[in-house]
């Protein structure tokens, strides 16, 4: 049984509603209607240690990445934030002064960052260390995935760090490379650690392009999986190559990578894609905040890549 | 290291706040302004299989108790349930379809019954069953865990059956007894086990009486426990005696235990226990919902049970 199917038996299972739910699981956030300018955004996230956090990070880190990994879906929906609610079971391993400290210092300082306090939590022994994180938001204009033919489709920033420094940190745990090695390639390509390390969730971006987009979401999964929210499609890889920064070139030429396999596959970025019909305006409005490109179009109907059609994992998996 | 440590450290090292906080981690739930007669008021509550899911109850039973777990956060701060977010870490024992389906109806029908849809979730491959839960609810008028001095101190229903069902619990699990005689414990005693397997949050309680009392908080530690976030009581056994049922004092008997004892220890009632200085006018407004008792009075000083000093946890393994 995998996540899919999972998530298929629980949208089944659930049927209960009311009149304030405009959105349920299906988007990045719950969207509740408080009155006809005032939505409250929730979303949920949870890291389970094994699945998900990388031996490599800091307690510091894992606090911070927490609180980004929620808030980030906020900024999709282009709400502010409001607080953070985290829940945490601690093995043994863990439950000690300075873990705890770390992690909730990351924790501190991130909240600081967004101004999103955490204002509540539940502390739990278990088997291995788990973090339960709750977000929400208040906007007037919640943002869909969607997006009105003839958008532009845009990303924020760059992509394709996140997935170098999983790679590092892959060969490191199946040991192909030293532990030397591994910090000797840390120092050469600083960036794409650190953006594992750090991602920074793009909320102030969600605030000033809310009324400029018409759909957006937060790249978590990756763009090639995100993308296919959109439905009707047409993307091009020489556009998505602008999206991919020098050292992550670098890299892939120094170990063999597809730089457009891993711009499509690279997870937990943070960055924001989203469709507008006004690129020049949410180009001026990010302003020193974040640089944008356009990847492609919104079109009546199919999904491509390049003229070819765009099999979403199928066709990443195919590299 | 214990759970009050861990919240000590993680208390201290969480500096960041803002104007919207009115109440961050110290009480029920956590409550944020939103203008001077709207708060929005939110909890967390984490269930890790080993801790704290007796093995007895059902996927069904698990699914409602998270959601009661949590929307009774809401009630004792005598709000109006919102929504409800649930992350869950599934072990490959349960990552079933059967145990899911069992699971989610609880929560659809537990959501029904609170008008508290379930918003929003994630699904997580784990080592054990964690369920992490977060409700929101609004109000105009936020209690707090506190009382007037004069104010009598009054408790909903019954207190003493989740004890009761525990300790048949585990009995069972250590052998003490078997499932034969478990079953015809269980049989003999229906309203104990059943108060384990199906507590109810006073979600219409909290609501009803929200304009009467001065303050409140459910009872999901013990009333021994919860008396003291009160700071200055005295409260009675010969009261307390009245909020313990007939068939706790049968089991009591047959299993000798101290029925006050039991009252003042028993965990996840989910019963109301606040202050007021209109108990005439609460008891009108709970008829047909709730029956209530006073135990007590918020005094000027000190906290006494049958006038000698109440020493709460201590106070309670004396006995």
């Amino acid at each position: 049984m995998d996540e899919m199917k999972v998530i298929e038996i629980i949208k089944k299972t659930l049927k209960f509603s009311n009149e304030n739910i405009v959105k349920g699981i299906d988007d990045d956030c719950a969207i509740i209607k408080i009155d006809e300018n005032f939505y409250l955004v929730a979303t949920t996230d949870m890291m389970v240690k094994k699945a998900h956090i990388p031996s490599i990070l800091s307690p510091y880190e894992i606090g911070g990445r927490i609180l980004t990994a929620n808030v980030s879906d906020i900024a999709s929906m282009g709400a502010k934030p409001l607080a953070f609610l985290v829940s945490i079971s601690l093995s043994k391993e863990e439950a000690n002064e300075k873990f705890i400290k770390e992690l909730y210092s990351g924790l501190d300082d991130f909240s600081k960052l967004y101004d999103c306090p955490v204002v509540g939590g539940d502390t739990n022994r278990g088997d291995e260390l788990i973090l339960s994180g709750t977000a929400f938001g208040i906007t007037d204009n919640p943002i869909y995935r969607r997006g009105k033919v003839g958008d532009d489709i845009c990303v924020t920033n760059d992509l394709g760090r996140v997935y170098c420094a999983l790679t590092l940190y892959y060969m490191l745990k199946e040991n192909k490379i030293s532990y030397k090695e591994f910090e000797r390639l840390c120092q050469k390509y600083p960036k794409i650690i650190e953006k594992l390390r750090k991602p920074i969730a793009r909320i102030k971006e969600g605030l000033l392009m809310n009324k400029l987009i018409n759909g957006c979401c937060d790249i978590s999964d990756g763009l090639g999986k995100e993308i296919t929210y959109f439905k009707n499609f047409e993307i091009y890889s020489d556009r998505i190559f602008k999206l991919i920064p020098e050292d992550v070139i670098e890299f892939c030429d120094a170990f063999n990578l597809n730089p457009i396999k891993v711009a499509l596959n690279s997870g937990e970025e943070f960055e924001l894609l989203f469709t507008t019909s006004k690129f020049n305006k949410v180009k001026d409005s990010l302003k020193g905040y974040s640089k944008i490109y356009k990847i492609g179009k919104i079109i009546e109907d199919g999904q491509f890549i390049d003229g070819e059609e765009f099999y979403g994992g199928g066709y990443i998996h195919k590299w």
